[in-house]
């Protein structure tokens, strides 16, 4: 039996809430987000969806809403499996700007290239940039042509596949629950390959924060129910209107 | 080179709080359980002392200091594992019973025969009994002559040395610096193991909660800091004396 999926994007972190592009950026969760991984937590519970395993990115808010969830769900004390694989899409210079003020500065058209163009990365983060990562000791095994400084969407699927592949699918093919929580572009970059949402589509695709999502898969690792379903699925509609208009 | 190991005991729980025996029932921290791992993490964080993988037991109590301690030291994307062989010493019928009246019931001898010897295990848990947890789906893969029904420091120190053996040593051999998440016993069971303390002298050997305990090991991964050192040597003294006078 093939096993099933759980995608859950963290919760609001305080740059989330600042509306600035966090990217790499290793952000704390703040007070709204930490309620968010609860009622996360509460959701796998309550419609007994209890994970196995847990796959996360090297960033503290996929990691603390993993935990919350976790601890809320009394499954703690599953295996996790990290990697930088499912990191944050990399904003690059973008990093640590105002979302609004960038929107102005550079206009609707490019604003949203950058944010939801599938292949058009954001300016690459300069040497020296105070939010670079280059030396943060978490991707110290990295060698520096895998150290992004600027990622488009097509980007993060491009690194993420190899993790998908080679960690999560052989947890699902061994009929496991597992639960991937990480962040909004790493997700959509899995949502797009099983889903197999063309290069434009992708672009109106949002994930709300702190609500699982649901996929059921075949033996081909196909979705046998395609976009899945959301644990709460009014709340996810809501939220997900929301997280177009950021910026506006 | 060899590694260093770092050992830590959860913070105080809501059962050390209200007295009772613990064991395999997975109670939560408290506030000041809390409070002291941040003071781990920020122990482990002034002193450089940086873990590169952290080994946990399945139980809440171990898994949530853990979890504070890296956050605090920014450590939290490294690599975790989990066993139930470094669970907390199995309290058999005792679980969820309040120390100072088993110490009142049985007198000193039995209560101190069944709290420090090394070889006299608790009476054993009954099927049926509220803090049995034969049924936990995180034990489910193990098979019946594996689940204890009560342990001795003796029979602690057996199911932990394989896991310190096949998971902890080559991590160690690697060269890391490993942090263990823990419990009173099955800490106790390694500092046994690695400072060859004799059968009785253990008995007196208390490990406070919350203060990293550092050990640096040669090739042959025996201490060459006997007895280890604490980060915080004068807290440690102190908080020993008052573990070893429980129940009084």
């Amino acid at each position: 039996m093939t096993g099933t999926l759980v995608l859950l994007r963290h919760g609001e972190s305080e740059w989330n809430a600042k509306n600035l592009f966090t990217g790499w950026v290793d952000v704390d969760l703040n007070a709204k987000g930490e309620t968010e991984a609860r009622r996360g937590g509460e959701l796998l519970k309550e419609q007994d969806l209890l994970p196995d395993v847990v796959h996360t990115s090297l960033l503290r808010r996929a990691i603390r809403t993993s935990e919350i969830a976790l601890h809320t769900a009394d499954r703690h004390w599953i295996p996790v499996k990290r990697s930088w694989r499912l990191n944050e899409r990399h904003y690059g210079a973008l990093q640590g700007k105002d979302k609004k003020q960038t929107l102005e500065q550079y206009g609707e058209e490019q604003f949203m290239l950058w944010r939801r163009s599938y292949d058009v990365p954001p300016p690459p983060i300069e040497d020296g940039n105070e939010f670079s990562q280059f030396a943060d000791p978490r991707y110290a095994a990295l060698p520096p042509e895998l150290k992004p400084r600027s990622e488009c969407l097509k980007d993060v699927l491009l690194r993420a596949l190899p993790y998908w592949y080679d960690a999560i699918v052989p947890d699902l093919i061994a009929g496991k629950t597992v639960l991937v929580a990480a962040h909004g572009n790493s997700l959509r970059a899995i949502v797009k390959h099983l889903d197999q949402i063309s290069d434009e589509a992708i672009a109106k695709l949002n994930i709300p924060t702190g609500i699982p999502l649901r996929y059921n898969l075949d033996d081909a690792l196909r979705p046998l129910n395609p976009g899945g379903e959301y644990l709460d699925p009014e709340t996810a509609k809501e939220a997900a209107a929301a997280v177009a208009n950021q910026g506006r």
